[in-house]
């Protein structure tokens, strides 16, 4: 057995694959995509907004699954037309997913990642875009960023010969996280840096989202950084929870 | 007197100068900006969303100014620390804008223009973002797209040594639309076009604006697009409508 065809059958911990649908947030909103997200996290933010993705009690809903396997439902639900594959979890830095990309590109598909930066992989390097989403305060998740594997994660993505288009993204709740945001931009500057807005009404909290009160604070966020004079980030809602509130699968 | 400050001396009509505020639409969503707004307009679009800046009996609300006059107020908007301004009209390609730009790029600023492609200006090729939205038969333009016009500004603003980034944007209200924006792409495969949801409650129509409506126009546009496999596309909201309705100087 060669080298790559063991790797394709390395077993990924899938959640759910779901779409075609658009890129909700972040540097490639409004993108047509297909989501993967992978089973488990080494992460417990309390504010998550995918815990059955997280919690080890959701094990049993996670399908482990051949890079093979995951590359043939996307290209079913893609209807074998080349699109941007996006891996989210959980956290799917933590999954074998180097054989799925090496996969797709084969077929002319492209991949980013979301991954909160705490476990870096060689395989980074392979990405078409790499998105990292370190927590701030707000998320509720009980560990402090680690800068050092922060870096390591900026570092393994820019070893290859194609580099994956980089950007960092801070879901803001209130003033410390936007504090957060000014001390990640301050130690990243080279890197395009994204706020988002968060969802303060997860589906663990409430079956339906708070709309108004979502733009109210994206009106404050937009206001915050204009104040700042803070002119080079970019200030994104979730379109996804605008459109299908919390809603699965789209 | 030098060309330079003959040409900065060159009066505008402005309608209006407003900001920083987030661009809430296109290739450029969420990114900070201040909006020069020019008045005067070739078009008569009966879904205009700024009408105020395109018919004649408005004439007398646009201010002429110069490209140092307006710079001026730029820099007093950003409070001195250089931002993306915005270009928009009516047409703003009807100005005289070349000096503006120098005088911006000078002191750090960076300058998109939003036009709908049908006058072409030699210095479109100074810029560093350009949006071209052709109006597609939803609008309500009289005047078919001209489209050696549209291949003209093209033209102009890949002539430079520095070229702008280019994208074509297409307001969507319904299938013809749809199949206009088609069109588009197969005749500019080369250029990235953003699909954006029409304002069916502009401010001559409505004070107040349908959000839910919106919303469900969006969601249409991403079934449309998906179920077409047209996965190059880019499909967005107007932020601000979301976010501020009709309301002028944001």
């Amino acid at each position: 057995m060669s080298v790559a065809v063991k790797r394709a059958e390395k077993t990924i911990a899938v959640s759910e694959i779901f779409g075609p649908t658009i890129q909700g947030e972040g540097a490639l909103i409004g993108k047509p995509t297909v989501f993967v997200r992978t089973g488990g996290c080494d992460y417990r933010c309390q504010r998550c907004d995918t815990l059955y993705a997280v919690l080890p009690e959701y094990k049993g809903d996670w399908k482990p699954m051949s890079a093979t396997e995951i590359f043939a439902e996307i290209q079913r639900l893609s209807k074998q037309t080349p699109i941007l594959v996006t891996l989210s979890g959980g956290n799917p830095a933590m999954q074998p997913l180097e054989a799925l990309i090496d996969l797709g590109h084969e077929a002319g598909y492209t991949f980013t990642i979301e991954t909160q930066g705490s476990i870096a992989q060689p395989w980074f390097a392979k990405l078409d875009y790499l998105t990292l989403s370190p927590k701030a305060p707000g998320m509720g998740n009980p560990w402090p960023t680690n800068w050092e594997r922060l870096d390591r994660c900026l570092q393994y993505a820019r070893q290859g010969e194609k580099q994956p288009a980089i950007c960092l993204k801070i879901v803001i709740f209130d003033e410390v996280d936007y504090a957060y945001a000014k001390e990640l931009a301050a130690r990243y500057p080279e890197v395009p840096l994204y706020l988002q807005v968060g969802n303060h009404t997860p589906p663990h909290v409430s079956n339906t989202i708070d709309t108004a009160g979502l733009l109210e604070r994206l009106d404050w966020l937009i206001q915050r950084v204009t104040e700042d004079r803070w002119y080079t980030v970019t200030v994104l809602p979730q379109l996804h929870v605008l459109l299908w509130g919390n809603k699965r699968g789209v």
